[in-house]
């Protein structure tokens, strides 16, 4: 697999008031194009990655609707696959490229979660999860404690090793214009985020405090895929890895709960597609829905040997921009601190590896990044999206 | 272009009181995997096309919630593009196949409609519209009685023209065991439905009468594609053909509104890939939500020399099975008569077409049917994909 990455953008993720999906979508696409340098009518499909945007706004056909906006009549589709969508859209423009039909495609994620009550979107975000779990009153912040405590009594973590992975990704933020809490003005000033202020928190979901937990966010990003022979940029990024696995949407009808099984099979079918493994990659944007969800993907990933080892290493600064570990985890700041608009998640990650593979990720650029790897998850787990990213 | 049919299954759409979608997922699949003689652990990819389980049912994720159903944990992706949903999720497995990534490729179509107060169902719908519309009060009987006068200024066509859309796909229906609509026990005696039976029907959106409008279904259908060369049956049904094309979502943004712009270009595409023309199609399941639709698409998909003409040989009984006319449209009783669960209708029309071309379509077999095309529209015209077919 050799898809060609020709352009990419983000827009500023955070609690953005003041703008609409489609004024999201058209920045996002406007960037891409530019980067790309491929002219709007050049696209040969559009795939719209989003969760939310029937259930929270009435709107679905929702490929067609920003086709229109955008002012282009090339075929459109919505897909949906609750905080995977976005993951699960460039899958499909990766496949879009694959299939020979389509010669440039156009991948976008968006979602605008601030318009509405938090107690709707946190209703809505549990269409992501199985009826049992829904009747039973169950929340993501819930449903992630459960895997927590799982994770402490059978590992021996603690709520402060999991606070580690919020410092390390609020500093990343604190780097990122783009990010959430980026550390400007109106924003907790993310770089000076200590342990202290995580465990000092308030519990959301013991032992989940509001600091382990990634913010309802606003925000689109857009990826543009072609053929690899097409491009003419002497640095293009390529994926050279896409694979999707789905389990159990209910966490009880799992074997277990420690460990997320779809990312492990999403990641073993990716890095067999690409002939790479674990240690060959260089920069990860991994799905830190919460700070459990980091220690677990690092696991699953195939980063750390054990949770335990996962959190030393994080605790040690593995994993964080300018340590003597290669790897770098969640530059952007991950949906912890850069932000989580669910169906936009994905496709940022797309955007965020492929910056950090051109060298152009400014501060919070990874040295000698040559080898990126995304990893987007659905649910509490029931669809994990893996890609792999080289220069 | 040369994808093959593996296996195809519907289940009977109608009013499935005493069913969930679960089971009708099952029922459909089952049967689709006996059909292609294909095991579930052989499937690759799930693709789910369905439009109103969030805004409806408060569940997303609806990929991995069918993979989980039917005990598989292989890439699966909810499709969304409003009542081409369906026809979209083909599309994907189209690219699936092409793509080589996946060998064999599940596309399911489901929607439960009738489980919901009609007024929400009709509310929901409206999500394939535009903010505008929406907040016109526009339901869908109202945007197609808006695209019928004007094809009645026009055109000259009239209301007896559209009713005799309706008499014939009522007379398929009859034949169709599986249709909403198909003459057994509780329901309408769809074989004797005369132009009197629809004039006579009270109107919904004049100049729409009850019995122009497609019903508020129940149903699920399933086909499973494949590499051509891997088939083992000799009469193999092959897609040959698949094209998505958009316009806007609002009516009132279009140049025209009395012909589908993205059925045009949707058809054109479709012709191009499998070098054919209208004239060569012996079958076609077309999408007639409302009759005046089925009219429009009739014009729009080459097969009548204007409305004027298309609506005279609907008159004269052509389309019909049976007739001295090659082409059948609809021997289903498509969505007017055979029902219209929004996701399962485009996963469905390629269930009839393949029944036909394979020759085991039983009393509602067309004659000499080689090569086919289905026709699935989202929204008034914002989405449309059409499909070609041969044996």
């Amino acid at each position: 697999m050799n898809i060609a990455v020709l352009g990419v953008a983000t827009t500023k993720f955070g609690e953005l008031w003041d703008t609409s999906p489609r004024v999201l979508v058209r920045e996002a696409v406007n960037g891409a194009l530019a980067d790309a340098q491929v002219a709007l009518e050049d696209i040969d499909a559009i795939y719209v990655g989003n969760m939310l945007s029937g259930m929270l706004g009435n709107q679905e056909n929702l490929g067609a609707f920003y086709a229109e906006e955008l002012g282009i009549t090339a075929a459109s589709t919505k897909v949906e696959g609750a905080c995977a969508s976005g993951g699960l859209a460039v899958h499909q423009g990766v496949l879009g490229i694959l299939s020979g039909l389509y010669r440039r495609v156009l991948v976008i994620g968006v979602e605008k979660m601030t318009d509405h009550k938090p107690e709707h979107v946190a209703s809505a975000l549990m269409g992501a999860g199985s009826d049992g779990e829904r009747i039973a009153g169950l929340t993501f912040p819930g449903l992630y404690a459960l895997m927590a405590h799982a994770c402490m009594q059978k590992y021996a973590i603690t709520e402060s090793d999991m606070a580690a992975v919020a410092v390390k990704n609020h500093y990343h933020a604190s780097l990122n214009t783009y990010a959430h809490f980026s550390g400007g003005a109106g924003s907790r000033s993310a770089g000076q985020m200590t342990i202290e202020h995580v465990m000092q928190s308030p519990y959301v979901a013991d032992p989940l405090k509001l600091l382990d937990c990634s913010p309802i966010s606003d925000g689109a990003a857009a990826v543009i895929l072609g053929e690899a022979a097409k491009t003419t940029r002497k640095s293009t990024v390529h994926i050279v890895g896409s694979s999707v696995a789905t389990d159990t949407l209910d966490l009880a009808d799992r074997s277990g709960i420690t460990s997320i099984s779809a990312t492990v099979r999403a990641a073993q079918g990716a890095y067999k597609q690409a002939k790479l493994a674990a240690r060959d990659i260089d920069v990860a944007e991994a799905h830190d829905c919460f700070t459990i969800a980091e220690l677990m993907a690092l696991v699953d990933l195939g980063f750390s040997d054990g949770m335990k080892k996962a959190a030393q290493q994080v605790g040690q600064g593995a994993f964080t921009l300018n340590s003597s570990k290669k790897l770098v985890v969640n530059p952007s700041g991950g949906l912890k601190a850069c932000g989580h608009p669910v169906g936009a998640t994905g496709v940022k990650q797309i955007v965020e590896i492929t910056q950090q593979l051109r060298g152009e990720a400014g501060k919070r650029q990874a040295a000698n990044a040559h080898i990126g790897l995304t990893h987007n998850v659905g649910g509490s787990g029931a669809v994990a999206v893996v890609h792999l990213l080289r220069s």
